[in-house]
């Protein structure tokens, strides 16, 4: 008999509770506001298609072969540039190229946390955050938000000193996920004091932010307080979530300890991806691209904010109203349980996330996240008018 | 000041000592033995462009969305096939794949090493593995080796019993990184009924095994010891390295463990990769392609042992005659210590690996790593001719 011995870390990994709660919803023709998938209408196909055919006829072999671990050259140069409108300074030499986003959030776990030591979250925050930073064994500490973000007083409050510092707060200012929401500039400005003040580390995570509807957000984190941030980015929601390709950027005391876990973790990110992304961004073409997903976007919040108005008129039911990105959060009527409302609404086809899946600790049970990007406009009426549906039957 | 408290595992986390040596080997017109590169001329361009095409043409949408943490269906499938020529008995549902086999790596010291705890190694052992395990801080115990790989008394001995049996043992059976050594179907044989009488996980790393010039090595200790074995392939030396793609083959006890480590490290490996090395697979394209890299490798194998035989003559210079795979191990004359030898190589326009950056402990200091698939047959001549040059002046 093999004896496989678990690490410890292993019995603290769980299957995701949000993987779990969907196997309800995988159901033909289930109208879905529960995932978390990029409309796939806003992939640039043709462009892949172009930069494939020039990358592999003029650059094949390079593409195919192993590449440095920091990513390539060129993509590093992009990325540099193009967080000038974050407001950031920064060198490509800061810049990392990942596996995704994920893996930034992977890397960061590993060499910021040792077991038991403590970090902050938004309440409530990005699930694939948790799974990332779980593995290896932190307390995980929820800082008090409003609309607006994390309080900044309760981050002071929380951040700690001494040996007693939290490692890091992780944050995502821009149109959370699950809840849609933005850190207005004050509190971006409050909490980056606070951070200085406090020595406390920020992981700054944003990958909708280019999703803005009508007016782009503040500046970044990083931007405020460059030497104390490490900043995450994607191409998953500007250009396709199936290539796999993020960024890190990280201040020059952190950079070569991220850099030793990116090549322990895959060696590099597929050159491949790098050099094709890295064609298809050639002359501008997110300045043309983006904004065709903004619009979409806005369009899909509208129907979804007008049908809501709608059909929950009369329901104690609120909502909020995001300013970009792919999701808005909402609050169902007093004794309606959103784990135990789901059932209910997949049987009426239409499937959402219950909040509690995004909270570290004191979930709110009766929160829930709507994805506007993926069902169309006629499905979002259809799907709307079956989840109030469902919590008129459920409420009797 | 921001205070960035790194976790314990990163200060074990250092600089790859072969890219510190290699530093050194970084000169237009080297002719380098010291990578780990395939040879591009291997790589499928026209292949991949064609299947590239038909993936984003018939298939694009979902080659570019979020998919499974698992794989691509398709792909796991083809795997689980593949790997009935190494005598392996598997369900696509035990198959993982991978961001590449280091990957794989990274995940297994997630779920089996704690800190402190020990894992056994090949001596010499690849050195990408002592990195992927280094963060989780295990006490890594060499195993002792000759030409057939480890002693299967000596893995007896260190294996442990209860809480102190070792949490694996780390085996690459097949034409080596670094030795290019295989393991014979005895030693395969004792190695198994060790483990499985030990109760000691095997991790099987086979990225060579297909890179037989002859005929093909005896089947995998996986085959003969399913339930105790984690099984590592790649993609990277029968197709492409800048893919990115491997995979693990799990038993059920492990692999749920190993799928949630996955899903928190990147999410999924590029669904994009994944589709297109399925079409490339597609009506037995390896079965055409694979032998015309062994047919390359052979020749420039039999190259490079024809150089060796011819210039080190009258030195004290030892190597190998590898039965596959990239690599060849040589020793040097007494007093010629690898690490010291090397600029001077590098003066003479030749670079390698010493041979110390592959062991654990107690290096032998003679020893050094030659690659025959990078350069080509006259480089070889060349780059064997001035290291021989280099080896007699270091004597003086």
């Amino acid at each position: 008999m093999t004896n496989w011995t678990m690490a410890r870390r292993a019995e603290k990994m769980n299957p995701s509770v949000i993987r779990e709660i969907l196997k309800v919803t995988e159901k033909p023709g289930i109208i879905s506001f529960a995932g978390g998938l990029p409309s796939p209408k806003t992939f640039p196909v043709e462009a892949m298609l172009e930069a494939t055919q020039q990358v592999l006829t003029h650059d094949g072999r390079a593409s195919l072969q192993y590449a440095a671990s920091e990513g390539y050259g060129p993509l590093r140069e992009w990325v540099a540039h193009d967080l000038l409108k974050q407001g950031m300074q920064v060198s490509p030499d800061q810049v990392l190229i990942t596996t995704g986003s994920q893996q930034g959030l992977d890397l960061v776990a590993k060499i910021l946390i040792d077991a038991d030591s403590r970090i902050l979250v938004e309440t409530p925050t990005y699930l694939g955050a948790l799974q990332a930073f779980t593995p290896m064994e932190p307390r995980v500490v929820s800082v008090d938000s409003d609309d607006s973000g994390v309080l900044a007083e309760d981050l002071r409050a929380k951040a700690g000193q001494g040996g007693d510092r939290a490692r890091f707060v992780y944050l995502l200012p821009n149109f959370q996920n699950p809840t849609g929401r933005t850190m207005t500039e004050a509190r971006r400005a409050a909490v980056a004091a606070v951070a200085a003040e406090a020595g406390l580390p920020i992981i700054e995570d944003n990958p909708y932010g280019d999703l803005w509807f009508d007016s782009a957000p503040p500046p970044s984190l990083a931007s405020r307080h460059p030497d104390g941030t490490v900043y995450l980015g994607s191409f998953s929601k500007i250009l396709a979530p199936g290539l796999r390709l993020g960024y890190l950027v990280a201040p020059r005391a952190l950079y070569p300890k991220l850099l030793q876990a990116k090549q322990a973790a895959d060696l590099h990110t597929p050159s491949f991806n790098q050099r094709i992304v890295s064609e298809v961004l050639k002359n501008g073409f997110i300045d043309r691209h983006v904004p065709t997903i903004r619009a979409l976007y806005k369009q899909q919040c509208e129907a979804m904010l007008a049908a809501l108005d709608h059909e929950m008129a009369g329901l104690d039911f609120s909502f909020n109203r995001p300013a970009g990105g792919m999701f808005l959060w909402a609050r169902l009527p007093e004794g309606v349980d959103a784990v135990g409302l789901l059932p209910k609404a997949v049987d009426k086809n239409v499937a959402f996330v219950p909040g509690a899946a995004f909270y570290a600790d004191h979930a709110d049970p009766r929160t829930l996240r709507l994805s506007f990007v993926t069902a169309s406009v006629d499905q979002i009426n259809t799907g709307v008018a079956a989840l109030a549906q469902a919590i008129r039957a459920y409420r009797g």
